[in-house]
């Protein structure tokens, strides 16, 4: 298709499938745990960090060439610089951004009061009940863009929600990428793990918006880790250059085990991936100004005993409630948390897990949220059963922030106690029925039978029901509507692609 | 044993047994969710509640008359007030007190800063894994009393851990203190469902702790809901009698599931709860000014399918945050919360319900949290296996609570910089040194092991790794240290009143 079709392209969007799944508008207040002093502590530490530590940018000239022009201080592959130049070149990027989706109802906006969930990323393994543990494999990959796709709780399909491990791996990220655009029509990530991959993502991204809505949109995203403590490679450096430098989002993430990859301490491990992620973000304005940036932060804590990092622990508990604040402050929208466990099934310890983790993240006002669901084995694993609990449990955190609570005059029922009297009950009152259908989040997965009824239908617990689910989930898809010339030129392009790129397993 | 000698009777306490677990006292701030304008609603439907629409006092025209000789409106039981005469009221109550235990070193405050966690009360039924589900007996109860003494991130016995179910209803009370007083030394609530049961409480508070310290300390107290909507029947102003007249804690709590004891609506709960919970706590104050008083709020959403309640669900989770920026207002302890779940058995359901619902209980700064452990199937049964799983999770609140993010210039860790250099490692660097043995919150029961490690020992499920702990604790059970005289009175006052009281099943 030549570029001018292509650029004239409009929305593609046939309104069928699942209700659209928009973010969360938040109007809950943020809670912010740090005072003054604390605030002024660890932005001081981020700065001395920036200034006096320096952050290494390593195997890559053109990155430490572009540092050098602009003014910082290079020694070796260290770059250090003054923090307000940082901060100023950081107050570049916006403070909230929308991703485009395909179908339009399902675009995203990441940044201030709003909050995007995405399912887990990067899992080598699945494991579902049926199936047991096992490596992913492009069937289950698919079907878990599907089930994203489906779930009214998940706003973005993220991107490796499993390895396509039959895949060969200098050419799985072709067909994520065409899952994700043709099974779903919500917003993804794209490739990062090589640049040529990138190029691919966004070549890719470009037969679905078009270049003209590109230039103007952000329609994908990369996300990347660095390489702390201290450092960033050319994966990171790399995708700056082609995911910023075309004005697409890039999300820069410390992944951060407290006393290996950092201090072992909580607050200076903050102030670390601040420094790490403030960085990054300096750069890609340096390549774009106003290039979308999300400032992430992934900490987690660890085992006495092992040594293995541990998670819905109190640190990283406080953690994402501390650089939260921190984010809000330096006006960038921030990736932390998710609902991270260390358990190897779907088992009380995930959900506990879960669940600190995931309140955590949600209250503290995470602009986007990769692995909100399905996460297992400190995220080694993709659980089926996994992801579709954790979602139906999203869709209560969807209410806590969007809905806070209600204190305008019907919601506060004077007329229902016209009606009750003292010991009465409130159940066929005018405003119960006003209300009751609407009144409570009503979760998929949760039973809450008396003992007699549960038993009755087979004691099932709570993975059980989230494995008929989902089967039945997948028996009922239907693929959302794509314009075919769209699909075959994705399509010409994979194979294009597949016939260039050697096969390579590593 | 003579009046004179009980009273001169000093701290009995043997330092043995289980590590000291004091409560918490809190440094991170608290989370206000509700704005002036949304206090100053909901405090005017509270008003409105007091004034307006009256709270009735049932079955106890002595109640009656003390309101009527106090100058309030009563209207055949409905009793009105001036808002600000009860708000004044209130104020006498004590914003924290002290409930001694036996063990001086066990005792908590309540109210302001501090919080304290107590097991489930009022379960029939037990679980476990061996032997399934069962309504509770006296030896049930006997090693839930072992078990919460033993627990240290369990703070306060509470009381009804489970119902022992073998011992008749009449009596069962005096079994359950002898109990709580004996094979454990922590602080614990009295009977309240008949005034002598109260009694009974009372004085083997007074066998315990004598007459003099009574006087001036609080050591015992008692738990009642109000009979929502807007009725308080004579469990609570009996209770009320005996306990607050004593200078003994009284925490009162209305139990509201949404659109049946209240409107279908949180934030009309929330107002009806705090009218009712005050309006009691200014009755309190009438019988004797300074009594101490925990304001309880206990609310709960509903299935639409079955009108079943619901737990750990959006409502009550925001409910949580709102009622403790009321509580705090109105200067009064807050009771709320608990790790509660409407599952039968301990899954996944169970944890990521009682989580969200602990998490927020934990955040929101209630100082007394009945029900902080063993909960499951709507409270009907106490779960052996949940009671240990919520305990172990309950150490990660206390460290967020009482710790909140360390920014001191140790926790900075700046020299750990100058040993590490970029894309290095801290794991052996003299900062994580001195500090990683107690750096992170070392959960028992969760499992971070890898895969293989974890199969390798049996791919232990947390609830199994649950069940080995507690009945290895039960092994490793030693009774505090007890003067034999006051065991013996005690057991000479149970066998006394057991011969005056029928064997009552009702």
């Amino acid at each position: 298709m030549a570029r001018r079709a292509r650029n004239s392209r409009k929305r593609d969007m046939a309104q069928t499938g699942p209700v659209p799944s928009p973010h969360i508008q938040r109007t809950l207040p943020h809670f912010d745990v740090l005072d003054d002093e604390q605030l002024s502590r660890l932005e001081g530490q981020v700065d001395w960090i920036l200034q006096d530590v320096g952050i290494a940018f390593r195997d890559d000239p053109e990155a430490l060439e572009l540092w050098k022009r602009e003014g910082a201080t290079v020694e070796g592959d260290l770059v250090k610089a003054p923090a307000d130049w940082i901060r100023a070149l950081c107050a570049k990027a916006p403070s909230e951004f929308t991703q485009l989706a395909r179908n339009r109802d399902r675009s995203v906006t990441i940044g201030g009061k709003n909050q995007v969930f995405a399912p887990v990323y990067g899992a080598p393994f699945v494991r579902d009940l049926e199936g047991g543990r096992r490596y992913g494999d492009q069937a289950a990959f698919e079907d878990l863009v599907r089930l994203t796709y489906m779930h009214p709780n998940l706003h973005h399909g993220g991107f490796v929600t499993c390895e396509p491990c039959d895949i060969p791996v200098s050419k799985r990220h072709l067909d994520m990428l065409f899952a994700h655009m043709t099974l779903s029509d919500k917003p993804h990530l794209g490739a990062i793990t090589e640049m040529s991959r990138a190029q691919d993502s966004i070549d890719m991204a470009e037969i679905v918006f078009g270049a003209d809505v590109m230039a103007e949109n952000c329609v994908i995203m990369g996300n990347v880790n660095t390489n702390s403590p201290l450092l960033v490679d050319r994966v990171v450096t790399e995708s700056a250059r082609v995911y910023s430098a075309r004005g697409q989002g890039l999300i820069v993430v410390p992944f951060i085990l407290s006393g290996a990859m950092g201090p072992v301490s909580t607050a200076a491990s903050v102030a670390q991936a601040m420094a790490e992620a403030m960085m990054v973000c300096a750069y890609v304005q340096l390549i774009r100004p106003g290039a979308p940036f999300v400032l992430g932060n992934f900490l987690s804590s660890m085992s006495l005993k092992t040594g293995a990092p541990t998670f819905g622990m109190p640190e990283p508990v406080i953690s994402n409630y501390a650089i939260a604040q921190l984010a809000r402050r330096a006006g960038l929208p921030l990736r932390c948390g998710g609902s991270l466990t260390a358990s190897k099934v779907e088992d009380a310890q995930a959900a506990y897990e879960s669940a600190d983790s995931m309140h955590s993240t949600m209250l503290a006002g995470a602009n986007f949220v990769l692995h909100s669901a399905g996460w297992l084995e400190g995220g080694l694993c993709t659980g089926f059963e996994k992801l579709i609990m954790d979602a139906d449990r999203l869709g209560g955190y969807q209410k806590v922030l969007s809905q806070g609570l209600d204190t305008s005059d019907e919601a506060l029922a004077r007329d229902a106690y016209t009606e009750v009297e003292a010991g009465g009950h409130f159940l066929g009152c005018g405003h119960t029925m006003r209300h009751y259908q609407t009144a409570f989040y009503e979760p998929a997965l949760s039973d809450s039978d008396n003992v007699e009824s549960w038993e009755e239908g087979g004691s099932l617990e709570m993975r059980q029901r989230a494995h008929a689910r989902w089967t039945q989930m997948l028996q009922e898809y239907q693929q959302p509507a794509i314009d075919p010339a769209m699909r075959d030129e994705l399509s010409a392009y994979v194979a294009k692609r597949k016939e260039e790129l050697p096969d390579a397993w590593y």
